[in-house]
């Protein structure tokens, strides 16, 4: 996210309490996870093996469990429990606004754009011209919809990434990471029925234009689909996972996250993603192969018999 | 669909920028896809493969791109771009009409039918008597519900179907086929929550008297499932797939498009169902085969270690 | 369920116009299947096979479709069909109470809790403090959630139980078992958007403290989830499956119904839990094996042509 207006790094010290080392001048003008930052964002570690991505990253503030020699440019505020620190921030400057009717008076709607009954569009939202919003779609608080975006009904766009940190020394062992990021919806995008696109922990969860989405499909927090992809009902996508442009999921596929699904490449059903894969080609299996292969392998399967009568004669 | 009044070919030709070829005098009942299409219907064809199929179909007006001998009895209307020319009839006479309220007006509801809070019932809907529709289900525009259903919450009649046709030259690549098929629900039928029924292209998507669903499950446009059918839960049927009367699919069962489920099949978890298959039998797998044949094949896996290391002491 | 007030068996067996046989003077005090029976409560058998099961369960009254000998301190409502006589007293007792308004008077709704626009609150409904429940969720009558829950966007809570008895000779083969069960929801849960949990048949679906799920979830009928688990998107778990406390299903994972997976078991994604699985341990698979050992399958079923060759090499 980005704040409205920039933020001092000293107030942010002492709002979290951390101690402040480096540059007292500093102003953060935005938060975002370590993947995405950029100069003046405010971004956060708390496990030792991660220091050195964060302290090397664009970030310009960075919460840190540890006080480590502040880099060049930067300002490190120290405290004990970075991500309390960090949640405490984004609540702040993203608090909860309760809606008290079904559009909220800080929305925008563009010409042209129908909301059926019961649509739900929470604050700060934008949508552009010409888009049919079937009814009970929910829209949480400041995601954007582009024009000529038609989704179905009760469909959810932009709630909460699912992203917590275990603490298993408390009772209630899960303390959640408040998410500040919107989802993007860009021109003539179509959503199925019943399909939900969570919002970015701090970044954005972007569907490219022209993208067409069946009924059923999850995409998880942060996640990037590209232009002109076509997803088949009961696809899920994990959060942060990047989808190039023209890649055609057929239905209940799965993706793991924090991969990439190259430019047109062709998942067929049922299958799933767990790492990267390359564009262009053709994929099936859980975990997926290339297709052909995949198939080749089901029909060995079926010869184990006849290879275990030839080997016994054999002996 | 059916046209309340039947559609002078003249008029399509004109209103769409046609050539008409053959009999100038017919008169158009409805619009229906190549594998229903009856006498009085107008469908399209765009793929030289598909000529003869559509020219050899019940049809009576098949629009068309390309210049070809007309057959008897039939109308051509010749046209640079027949699904553009469809789309354009589908919308004149399937207008949409926004609602300006939870239950339209043009919505006929039997006796004893009770709509708990924040359903939506779109133009033209029929539902029978002594239905209960739970709280924020939305039906579509033209669905047909009959007596004694049960639909659960947040469940989703008759949005559109899935179906684009690629225009690889645009920016935003899919075309919609706007659909003008509705969703027929016999009596009986009970829809678990968080489901989704899609309406047919041009024809019905029907789910058969007696037919039980769990929750999110998903119909693809126009399917036909039989009667007395139990759905577990998350299933996926893709589009025009027709599964016959006690068919039993279980949990997360995905079956692909345009195919047949024979009567009394059962379909065990998590199968995909990716070709027509045999009535009265068990099936398991991705994609399915006989449920037993799939068990011996997952132990035969296992032994394959048994059959390197016998094989390795052999040689 | 436990009745508001007890019930006299003589009352039920005129209601059921059923035989009584054993004791005339008890009292029930609530309904319930039969892993879950405690004194007082009514339960029903109509298999032969399961006849000694129920007569020595804690049951206090059993319907019965044959007379047999009365254990002590029981009484037997002997009828022709005590799946419908069940029926009839359930739906006595839980008659379906329309709601009028998107929030019922019967309701009963803690300090702090927020309901966003399109809620919908069943009778008898009661929620705890602090608790944020988004736009167009659905909860059905007698759900109980603790305090500090969310409930994301169009998810349903308490739709009835999956649960329904064929009757071949009927045209319409199934009748459904009314559910009289609840959802109860513990302290410190967060449920995702779209996502499904049924109400037990009679007993209770329970979702243990601090548990988290992601989107598109469904738990069957009076499956019991226990603290700290963490289910990401599309899971599904069937009718009274048993998930002990921080266990992690990733996505498109599904659980069968009537069994146990143990504590702090992790399912990777996409696998078919079918029968009992130990805690402690990594699964993968449908149906699931030891993670390690299902990924050495998958590499032994690359190296068949392997084995083949060599084989065909020897002989």
């Amino acid at each position: 996210m980005r704040f409205e207006k920039a933020v001092p790094v000293q107030w942010l010290a002492e709002f979290t309490g951390a101690k402040l080392i480096g540059d007292e001048a500093h102003m953060a003008t935005g938060i975002n996870e370590i993947h995405k930052v950029v100069a003046g964002d405010i971004s956060f570690v708390d496990f030792e093996k991660y220091y050195d991505k964060c302290l090397n990253s664009a970030a310009t503030v960075i919460i840190i469990n540890k006080e480590v020699a502040c880099p060049a440019g930067k300002t490190l505020l120290v405290c004990d429990d970075p991500f309390t620190a960090y949640v405490k921030i984004v609540k702040h400057f993203r608090a909860f606004e309760p809606l008290n009717k079904n559009v909220s008076d800080s929305a925008v709607i563009g010409d042209g754009t129908q909301l059926q009954p019961g649509v739900v569009v929470g604050n700060h939202v934008k949508i552009g011209k010409n888009c049919l919003i079937h009814g009970n779609v929910v829209i949480y608080d400041h995601c954007v919809i582009g024009d000529n975006v038609i989704i179905h009904a009760n469909t959810v766009i932009g709630a909460d990434a699912f992203y917590f940190k275990r603490r298993k020394e408390r009772v209630a062992q899960y303390d959640k990471l408040e998410s500040c990021g919107r989802v993007i919806i860009e021109d003539n995008v179509e959503i199925g029925a019943c399909c939900t696109i969570d919002k970015g922990v701090s970044g954005d969860t972007i569907i490219g234009m022209g993208t067409k989405f069946d009924n059923h499909i999850h995409i998880g927090h942060g996640a990037v689909i590209g232009k002109n992809c076509l997803f088949a009902a009961q696809v899920g996508v994990g959060g942060k996972a990047i989808i190039e442009d023209e890649v055609i999921l057929w239905g209940q596929v799965g993706v793991s996250k924090d991969l990439t699904i190259g430019k047109g490449a062709i998942v067929y059903a049922q299958s799933g993603v767990a790492q990267t894969i390359e564009g262009g080609k053709v994929y099936f299996g859980s975990p997926v192969e290339d297709a052909k292969t995949k198939m080749k392998e089901l029909n060995w399967v079926k010869r184990i018999p006849e290879i275990w009568e030839k080997l016994t004669k054999q002996s």
